[in-house]
This record gives structure tokens, C-alpha cells and sequence, in this order.
């Protein structure tokens, strides 16, 4: 096909993107020649200043531009609570709930013995020594509900065992808004095993 | 929300691709900080390169980043056949099928005197000239078969009549593969009405 060269360029640099194919990455590209030529411009700015200046919290390893995050920073968040999470983007998705006010800490990636990581990549090192520290009141390990993500929390949970700090796990169950017909087994056990009680001042 | 401000430049700069919401943005910004920071920046060279050079073909108005375009320059294609187009999505269509050999005439739009678009703003009196010059046999009207894509083919018919170029339209029927069971009454309509006879050189 006699495309011009820039334009080639363009679309398969677009494949980049996830979940972009050859038709979606020429759509886009034909897209923003014809009609965002300015959109195209600050997206190419806001890419190169996001890739040369984010880099991750020394802290709690989440994606920052600055060496503690701003979570990590503020004060008005309990430091004593750390979230312990799999990635960036399920932090997003804890803090856009609005309802947690303690810290995080990004393990960006779960125990996987076959693709050769382990504690180390995970920084665990890191979240032992701040637990050690005695400043941490909970440990609250949200890693995600698979087999990788529950072994994870079940050896982070393991290795703090002698510490005094609480562990707590999220809790699985049946996702608001669903209907029990639809939730399969594994989730409906969980939701049965993890009932509280309706009666004031008392758990099951 | 806590979020890096680069990184929610970066979430905004992306939804100015087309069919990309506030959700997808995220993930593609976030896929790209942690997993293919070289992607991202070839993006940003891509589509800096792309804005600043890729102007339109003088002969054709197709995105071209020279003043005549690979098509038009092409020695081995016929320019005595245009093939007129609503966009430059049309053309690479029609491209990608490698049937045509042909060249282009690009409107980029239809006729639509409502939002102000004329015969002017789609380049027409370009079109006519060239066809004026008399070393054109055939224009080939592929706009869209919309309404203002039909007016627009008719419009350019009519303007031509005096001419003593061949004026064709792409057939309109039932698309390969497709099941006359699901296609529409106008498509139906047209797919009889342009009828030809399987008996050789004969047509009804």
C-alpha cells in the first residue's frame, strides 16, 4: 500500500496501546491528522514528560514524579493503615472509592515462582522492615482474589506472624448489585463463610 | 484523587483518541508506564513527526507528508481513472483491497449546506479543472451511500454532464458473505434494481 511513511509510522507506534488493533490504531491515527491535530500534539507532549519524570515511590513504590508520593506525604492520612496492593491500577481503583484514608503499598506483581519472582521483586523486604519499624497498626492485604494473589497474602500474613501487628484480608463475597444466580461456587462458599451477623454488637 | 498530576495529564491527553473513555485511558496509561515505557515513547516521536509534517497531497488531498503524494507520483497507475472519496479512511479501504489501480481524488467531507460545506470546501473546482484538462476518461464516485454521500456523488454527476468523461457509482447490493436475510429493504432494492446477467456478454 503506498501510505505515506509518517503515517505508517504512526499506526503501528499506536499499537502500543492495549487492546489496539491495526483497524482501531489506523482509525485513531487518521483521527487525529484530520481532526485533533492538538490533541495529538499534547498527548505526544504528555507522554514524553510522563515517561522521562514518573518513576516510583521510594516509599510505597506507586507510580510518582516525585520521590514520596503524594499519598505518602499527606498528612491527613492514617500512616498507621497499610493497603497492600498489586498494582497501580487497583490503587486507583481503591482510592476513586473514596472510603480508604490509610497508605498504600504497591507490590507490582504477585509471587510467581515460574516467572522467577519472589519476595525480593516484590519489595517485601521493604514492607517487613516498615512493619518492624512499629509504626503500623494494620496490614490490610488486598492483592487480588487468584490463586497468585492469595498465595501472596497468605505469605506475607505467614512471615508476620510473630509481629503484633493486625492482618487483615479483604473480604470476598457477592459483589453488590449482583444476583446469587449468576456468582459461581467458590464466590457463594466465600460469602457463606465469611457471614456476619445482622443482631447489634455481635459477630458469627 | 491522589494521582501524579503528569500521570492524570497523561489519562486526559489519551482521551483524545477516538472510542477511548475515561476507564481506557487509565489502563493505557498505566500499561504503558509499567510495561512499555520504549512504546510510549515512539508513540510521542510518532505522532510529533506525524502533526508537523503530514500536510495534503496538492493533486489529491490525501495525507501526504510530500507535495504529491506516493499514489499520484506512481508511475504505473492509471490517471486517467479517479476515484472520488469522501476521506482518507475511504482511500486507505480501497488501497488495502490492491484492486484499483486508479488514482484518487480525496473530498474530505459531503456536501452538507447546513454546517456550511459546499462545493468549495471539498475541493470541487480542483476536480473539475482537472478533468477539464481532458486526460481523464473515467471518475469513479465512491462516496459513502448515505444521503449527503449520494447527493454529493450526484452533485459532481450534474456538474459534469457537458463533459464528455465516463461518470460511474460504486454498486450498491448485499455485501459478500452477508445473509439477504439481514440485510435491509433499501440495500435489497438496490441489489436488484443493479442486477447483471451471468450469461457472457450480455448484461440486462
Amino acid at each position: 500500500m503506498n501510505l505515506s511513511p509518517l503515517l505508517q509510522e504512526l499506526i503501528s507506534a499506536l499499537r502500543a496501546l492495549p487492546g489496539v488493533g491495526p483497524k482501531s490504531a489506523q482509525r485513531m491515527a487518521l483521527h487525529l491528522l484530520e481532526r485533533d491535530r492538538r490533541g495529538a500534539l499534547s498527548l505526544s507532549v504528555a507522554l514524553e514528560q510522563a515517561v522521562e519524570n514518573i518513576g516510583e515511590c521510594r516509599r510505597c513504590r506507586n507510580l510518582s514524579e516525585r520521590e514520596i508520593c503524594a499519598v505518602c506525604e499527606d498528612g491527613t492520612r492514617d500512616a498507621s493503615v497499610i493497603c497492600v496492593l498489586e498494582s497501580p491500577v487497583d490503587l486507583m481503583a481503591v482510592e476513586q472509592t473514596g472510603g480508604f484514608n490509610g497508605v498504600y503499598f504497591v507490590l507490582k506483581g504477585h509471587l510467581s515462582p515460574i516467572d522467577g519472582i519472589g519476595p525480593e521483586e516484590l519489595g517485601l523486604e521493604q514492607l517487613f522492615a516498615r512493619v518492624d519499624q512499629g509504626n503500623v497498626s494494620e496490614l490490610i492485604l488486598a492483592t487480588n482474589p487468584t490463586v497468585e494473589g492469595e498465595a501472596t497474602a497468605h505469605y506475607i500474613a505467614e512471615q508476620l506472624q510473630q509481629s503484633s501487628v493486625n492482618i487483615t484480608r479483604i473480604a470476598h463475597g457477592v459483589p453488590v448489585g449482583g444476583e446469587l444466580e449468576f456468582v459461581d461456587g467458590g464466590t457463594l462458599a466465600h460469602a457463606f463463610a465469611g457471614r456476619r451477623s445482622l443482631k447489634r454488637s455481635a459477630d458469627v
